[in-house]
């Protein structure tokens, strides 16, 4: 399949630029901490000195897992299509944040179990009625999961806002990251498996045990597609395309939680550039997340934007740190600098 | 001097309707995190289970400070009032992110070494201009001190938000505000002294020694109200009279850097059940502020919402975390319960 191109946004001299108009502003340098290389990444996403976020908007892929099959979640299946219909009801954690921040808000069926009907407010992509059960056989064929990937691209394709974040909820889709990560990375199963929505000690080892089952049994699957095709779920592939193309439209990326995160390990073994369109709003208290993003970090000096030991999911994490993210372009944009006011600089010391 | 009296927010009766709120909310337990012990603290302060952030708004207390006589700031003095005209103007980081976030912005002169006229939006507050030089002799008299306070509880009294957030301009009130850490805690002098503004190694080393003299000087001053008039600054002193009548009314306090703790600290030794009402915003890069946090918070299990490298003052954290403070209280009021959207509840595992 074709995957769009990304370009790194390095440019030395619009970094210079931005650095100068960064430092010039009325307060002691570096002092908006991590708020500066925010506004200087969005800056060399945008190619100008002035950034904006016109229209933010968060998507939310909701799909179902045939791995559930195998009792990893604390949740029944069923709470997948009836969280659907709350965000569709505006009852959700995500409605209450998007609609405080200002944020637009979509939610897409990407595969849930579950016949909705015509709905408005709904986007329905739905590539089947869940994945199959991964513990069994693969959990989307090449071709289901090239189609999720593609309608990801070309939703993105249709958005006009300049910064997307990208939320899910699917019962059973932690097990499906902690899959990805685990053949993706390499880090041990273990590491990458956390409690979900709330798993015991002992449904945290069934679902690493699973997990293990699983990966002997797909052995053959190494290559990002065909482990993205076999562990993954239509959510997570459809967000995977969306995020790739949104990037190579130059759009901010706004990162959620842990699986989130592992559909963007797999578009960042695609096209690697995407990382510097990316914004990671929180670390989540999912116990692979950190991992994951140390993985993904380590040749960046971002950290998480937040720290709120968040573990829901829905794409909240991302809306909670929009205000932030609206701040570092306000600053760049709208504070006075020295010059203009008429404040003095630094005094040698 | 009469200081308001305030009582603690603990009802166990109301705690117990929070958490049943909380825990019903459609979303796994816990995994709002710490947005959910934020939510309880709103809710007690307010004495319900549905509270409200009416109005909010910031309070910036500017002053001098005669110890900028000794050398230990990396800014000249005249950068106080220059800083406050750019407040005027709406060229300040404060300004951009009040603005960005729907949030009352009150510039208050409470004594800074400049002429400024009447002048709208600046409330004439100043008791001075600036305090004495406290490495010769006490900044201020017990009556500036005290009048002072006296000015900032009134201020307090007027206004009539749900949450004050609180931030200061000040050159030269870091070192007044490591001085109070160190009188006050008893944490060696060389671990409340940072940076400021951008100090060298030198720089800071100076700083440190100058308060060291200015503490065997005034070896007496030991009593909260002593010490603040003896090291403290104008702006200190009404943050925390302005701190302690808010906390009276029943206000939520969100608490910006290293020097507006500094006043809580104070508040705190007069009336320590103030610390109820506060809602640490963010770690700021100062060192002396997380060991003062830390020391503060000893008997609460929060901890602040944002670590963001901060160290600008003016209130800038306060106004950057309101969002999150929001948002704590709109879950809270706005989400569906498991009942009202049907959807199922936790399975055992």
């Amino acid at each position: 399949m074709l995957i769009p191109t990304i370009t790194a946004i390095a440019d030395a001299d619009l970094a210079g630029k931005l650095d100068h108009a960064i430092n010039h502003k009325t307060k002691p340098l570096g002092s908006l901490g991590m708020l500066e290389p925010l506004a200087r990444q969005v800056g060399l996403i945008q190619q100008t000195i002035e950034p904006q976020l016109r229209l933010p908007a968060v998507l939310v892929f909701a799909a179902d897992h045939g791995v559930t099959d195998e009792g990893i979640s604390a949740y029944p299946q069923s709470v997948t299509w009836q969280m659907v219909e709350n965000f569709l009801a505006n009852g959700a954690a995500i409605n209450v944040f998007a609609r405080q921040n200002d944020c637009g808000l979509y939610i897409v069926d990407a595969g849930v179990k579950h016949d909705f009907g015509a709905r408005e407010n709904l986007l329905d992509f739905k590539q089947g009625p869940g994945t199959r059960n991964f513990a069994q056989e693969p959990a989307m064929t090449m071709q289901q999961c090239e189609n999720a990937m593609l309608v990801g691209m070309k939703l993105a394709d249709t958005l006009t806002g300049d910064v997307l974040g990208f939320g899910e909820m699917g019962i059973g889709n932690t097990t499906s990251a902690a899959a990805l990560m685990h053949k993706l990375t390499g880090i041990p199963v273990a590491q990458c498996v956390g409690a979900g929505t709330g798993l015991s000690e002992d449904g945290v080892r069934h679902k690493q045990q699973v997990i293990e089952a699983a990966v002997a049994l797909h052995a053959s699957a190494n290559e990002p597609l065909d482990v993205l095709a076999t562990f993954g779920g239509f959510e997570i592939a459809m967000m995977a395309g969306a995020m790739l193309q949104a990037a190579a439209m130059r759009k901010v990326l706004l990162i959620d939680g842990f699986i989130v995160t592992s559909a963007l390990l797999v578009a960042a073994r695609l096209q690697p550039a995407i990382l510097d369109y990316c914004v990671f709003s929180h670390c989540s208290d999912e116990s692979g997340h950190r991992l994951l993003l140390a993985h993904l970090l380590t040749h960046l000096k971002a950290r998480p934007l937040l720290q709120l030991d968040l573990r829901l999911g829905e794409g909240t994490g991302a809306v909670l740190a929009l205000p932030l993210l609206h701040a570092a372009v306000n600053f760049l944009r709208e504070m006075a600098t020295f010059d203009s006011a008429q404040v003095s600089e630094k005094s040698a010391d």
